[in-house]
This record gives C-alpha cells, structure tokens and sequence, in this order.
C-alpha cells in the first residue's frame, strides 16, 4: 500500500530530535558522494493575477543507506510584497479552501515503489530547523545560552525548537518588524519550549547581545548587520540575503548549506517584475564563492573543520534547501507511520504499471 | 477533487491526433519563451540488485497559455543487458506485483493546486510518437508512403501510429533482432493500423528502400547507418545513439527535440558499471553541436526550415524528452476525464495544506 499522510501526521510522527538525527546521519553520506541531490529548480512563468508568478519547483535526493528517494515539489502562486523598507517572498493560498500546495513524494530505492505522498510543509519546517540546529551544534560555543532570533513567522519556532535541542538555552529574545504578531509568537513558543521568549522592540535588542543570533525571516533584504556581531558569537540564516555581506566578511568561520549558488530559474521570457524581485534575493549571495565555502556536511563528516576558539565568529548560511533532506525526514516518517498504523492506505498499483515505460 | 488515473484511462482519452495537436500548438509557446521546460535529471546510486542500479528520474515544464504545469518521475531499478552486439537499457519490475514506477503530476498554473496523478507509461509512449509524427509532418516529403522501422517494442507501434496520422503511408517493413517478437508484432499492428506491417529478416530489408527510415529501440549502441540513405529519405529515432554519427553527417536537414545535450546525471561515486553504460548512449552524441542545431519547436514555429527540397536527407533525433510534454498532454487528458467522468476522485485536501511552506 501507499500511504497518504497529513501535516498533522508528520507533526506527530518527527521530532526535532529524530531529524537532527538523521541529518547528522546521512550528511556524512552525502558528502562522502555515497548519497546525491539533485539541485532545487525553479520554473516560472507570468500569473493571471496581478504582481504574481507561478512558480514549479521541485528537488529530488536518494539515500542508498536508508534505501530511499526523494521529490519534493511546491506548485506556488508567488508574491512579492513590500513591508516597511523589506520586501518579501509570499505565497498566496489560491488552491481551493484557500490552501497551499507542496508535496513531498517517497520511494524505496530498492524496489522502485512509491512509498508515500504528503505535504511538504510540517516537514519543510523541522528540516530547516534541524540543520541550522546542526550548524549551532558544530559552530556555536559549547556554552552558548543566549540566542536572539529575528522573525516571528512558521520557520521561527523551528529554529528555537532546534537551538535548544542542541544548546542549554536560557533566555531567548526575538524581534519582529509586527510586534502584535511578535508578542503572540513569543507567548506561544515560551509555552512550547518551557523557556521565555522576550518580544523586544528592536532588531537590536534582540541580537545585540547574545551568544547565537538567527534569521528568519522571508525576506530578501539583508535583516543581520555587521555592527551587532561580537567575539565569539554564531550567527544563523534560513536564506541567502537574510545577512548582510559586510557581517559575512567578519565571519572568522563561514559555513553553507551547499555548494549550489541558487536554484536552477528556468524563467518564461514574459515574466516582468517578479523576476527582478525573485532574483534579488539570490543576488545578495554574489560576494560569496560558493564552490569554495565548506558545507555543513563536510563539517559533520571531519571534512572541513567546526569553531576551533571560543573567540572566533561563526556564520552558517542555509542556502539552499537539498531534496536529500526529505529524503532522510522521509524515511523517519514512512517508518513510523508504518509501525504505529498512521496515514490513509491507497492501492500500490494505483502508482505503479505493467508497462515499461 | 483530485484525480487519479490509469494508463487505462489515458489509452481510451488521449488520441495520437491529440497528442499531435497539442504538441504543434504548445511548441510555438515553448519555442517563443512562454512555455518553459526543466531539463531532465537523473539521480543514480547503486541497487543491492547485481548489475543494476537505482535511477530517480524528474522533470518539469509549464504552459501558461493551457493553465498547466506537470511533472514527471520516473523511479527505476535499471540495468544493461548485452544482447548479440547491442547493449540495451532495460528496467527491472522490481515495485510490488512485478511493476514499474513512473509518474505524472498535474498542477494548476492558476491556482496551484493538484489536478491530477497518473502513471507515465502510456503517455510516454505517445508523446514520444506524436514528437517524431510532427517531425515527419515538417521533415518527411509530401508524398513519403514507405516506412521502415527497426525495433517491435512498446514505442514501435505509437511510431507507426504518429506517422500514418501525418503521411498516406502504403508499406511497412519492421525488423527487430528477436524474429518471433517481431512478427507478433507485425501482425498486432497491421490489424491496429488497418496497414500490412510486414516483418523481415534484416535491418537493410527494413530501411533499405524507404521514404521514412524509423529507429524504436532500447538499444544504446546504433543500430541505422549511412548505408541505407538515399535521396530524400527521412531517418527518424527516439534516441541519441541509434542513427550512427556518420549517417547522421551525411543529413542535408538535421533537427533535434532540444538543446539540452543530455540528462542532467547526479551519480553516486560508489556506483561502477552500470555508470560507463549509462553514458555509452550519450555520448555517442559527441558529434553533434546540440546548441546550434534547431529544434523540432523551432521548425514549427517557422524560426527554423524544414525540409526544401524532395532530394534532401532529413534526420530528426528526438535526444531528450520534455517535463513539457506531459504538461501538453495531461492538459488533453485531464480536461477529457473531467469531461467523461473518469478515474478515482480524492479529496485536494489531500495534496494541499494550510501552512505557507
């Protein structure tokens, strides 16, 4: 049988915990080239609707230790709103029930057959967060207890879920440009993760002072400046501009998530504004050389080394999301789904043929 | 609703003249920059299967102009049998019941959301023969009546059905290297075509002597060369390596699918044999300046000529496949099934979700 499993299922099945986990697991993998990613792509093409794009993207990653592959796919009306002197990257919930629209679909390696189909979202939040939780891992001090974190939206609480889960963490602060929205986030995370999340009313008050400072955000102006970097602080991004190219300079210790600059844009030649705006993000990687950066996996695997002073500042850049990523998360949840009877069943056959295609 | 479909669903929805209607139309789109197409990808590891390895296939295209975006996998376990001279590429069964897994996502470009999943193989097989139909429609002469086709196999017959939708073809020759399959096949098509496919002994008794000379094999060594052209012939293949280099030289008119030389290939570094085989095919395509050449959709959209004269030799190498045909197709089939009424309705919830991914 093929499952079909929800968000709520993911949620219940994937601990924090369990992805870090298999992240540390099977970066070694890749980066020892037993495991492979196939980069992120991003088709784009004009929107009926105003100021939007339609965006298909889609990465696949196998994983021949855990004997499973990978596609994940997001099909996103996108927009690029402007707030304040930031502008964003917003998807529109156009899909009927005014819902969002990322799948993640799971094969076995082994046998070919498709194991599993379901939303990306639940996921794509505990994988950001694990790996930046690896990067605070193999880069923060070993005493860090401070973190300041910057936004308030769906990827935050991942992030301060894996600091902590890596960290004795004590007092975490966090700023957000709508700080209605700050305070309510902080209320709610405070509970969750049993330590006090502080809305404060400057980016500044946030990360000024602290041990580990994170981004994220959706923006795609840089949110992270040079002038609140210290001795012996780890700074932490989701995305490309999020830090700003004179704090990354700074940086004694520069990690990324991988080699791949950007996702392959394969753009329709009428695509107007969005394009710009869909590529300044990306351009604010420019300064950095990619190819040559170490990657967090090859932090894990000894191939590129961690902080080796208590004075150095760290800097980790989660640049690209890889497909392997749903792959290793994947095969967490398509085990435990298995083994306590969770998710809708459908016909193996109904995803499978008798021809040879 | 979302749907789910069965090749038996698209073998009663999809016509070959559909498929060769839509294709000539959405070329035009592709070929202006209004449609775009993500190039193929191949993940490859190695399978515990002696000989034979795991491929995790994907690829995407949008056209705005029919509201559609699609993707396709393909999850594979795939080998390289010898057989007499040739080696072929052949996929293994391997997914529960004896079956292969491949795939076909359509989405909304309006809205994003899921319409329809489906397995690939009868789709891949005529949209396969409706790409080599348009190029005889564009490249064979007017008054081309005699076919020859090397290989009986599952893309054989949907080649014999694109062209005879484009041309009046009188006489079929067919040879493939297994006689007693061929004459199988012989006879199931002549009855399907209402045409005499009539089987032969060699290859030169096959194209020797023909308007339209048609490669349908598995095989990645060549199997059609320069010897069997004359004046005005069209030579036709569904793949890189069947019409050798020195024939293909010898063309007056050469037209390829795409620009793209090959698959993206993402292997692993532990994978042995099986690699050397899987570029055997590609790069016998060497020879070729794929960037320069014109493209099937350029020939349509009159950006490229097509044939001028009734004494010149065309040759037409469909090297690549297109996430952009399934696209096309898929429109065809999923506005034909809502239609009719057919296939498996799921709820979208399903494939949707609330949170901004």
């Amino acid at each position: 049988m093929t499952l079909i499993l929800s968000n709520q299922d993911v949620e219940q099945l994937l601990t924090m915990r369990d992805c870090i986990d298999v992240l540390e697991d099977v970066y070694v993998e890749l980066s020892e080239g037993r495991g492979v990613n196939r980069r992120r792509s991003d088709c784009l093409v004009p929107s009926p609707r105003r100021g939007a794009a339609y965006s298909l993207k889609s990465m696949d990653g196998v994983i021949p230790k855990l004997g499973i592959g990978a596609v994940r796919i997001d099909s996103d009306i996108v927009t690029w709103p402007v707030e304040g002197s930031n502008m964003r990257r917003v998807k529109v919930p156009a899909a009927p029930n005014g819902r969002y629209v990322g799948l993640v679909l799971l094969f076995s390696s082994h046998s070919g057959e498709p194991l599993a189909i379901l939303p990306d979202g639940v996921m794509q939040r505990i994988r950001v967060g694990a790996a930046n939780g690896l990067a605070v891992k193999y880069l923060a001090r070993e005493d860090a207890a401070s973190v300041g974190i910057l936004g308030s939206g769906w990827q935050a609480g991942a992030q301060l879920t894996a600091v902590c889960a890596v960290r004795k963490i004590k007092t975490i602060r966090c700023f957000s440009p709508r700080h209605d929205h700050c305070e309510a986030f902080a209320r709610d995370t405070s509970a969750v993760l049993g330590i006090e999340v502080k809305p404060v009313r400057s980016p500044e008050d946030a990360v000024g002072a602290v041990d580990i400072a994170m981004c994220a955000t959706n923006s795609v102006d840089s949110v992270f400046f040079e002038r609140w970097m210290r001795p012996g602080i780890h700074v932490s991004s989701i995305k490309v501009p999020e830090i700003d190219r004179a704090a990354v300079k700074r940086a004694d210790r520069l990690v990324i998530h991988t080699h791949d600059d950007k996702p392959l844009h394969v753009v329709a030649n009428n695509l107007a504004v969005p394009e710009t705006a869909e590529n300044k993000g990306w351009s604010l990687g420019e300064g950095i050389d990619f190819a040559s950066t170490p990657t967090l996996a090859e932090v894990i695997a000894g191939k590129a080394p961690g902080r080796r002073a208590d004075h150095e500042v760290t800097c980790f850049i989660n640049n690209l999301g890889l497909g392997y990523q749903f792959a290793a998360a994947g095969a967490v949840v398509y085990r435990k789904a298995r083994e306590s009877g969770v998710g809708h069943e459908l016909p193996t056959d109904w995803f499978t043929q008798d021809v040879h295609p």
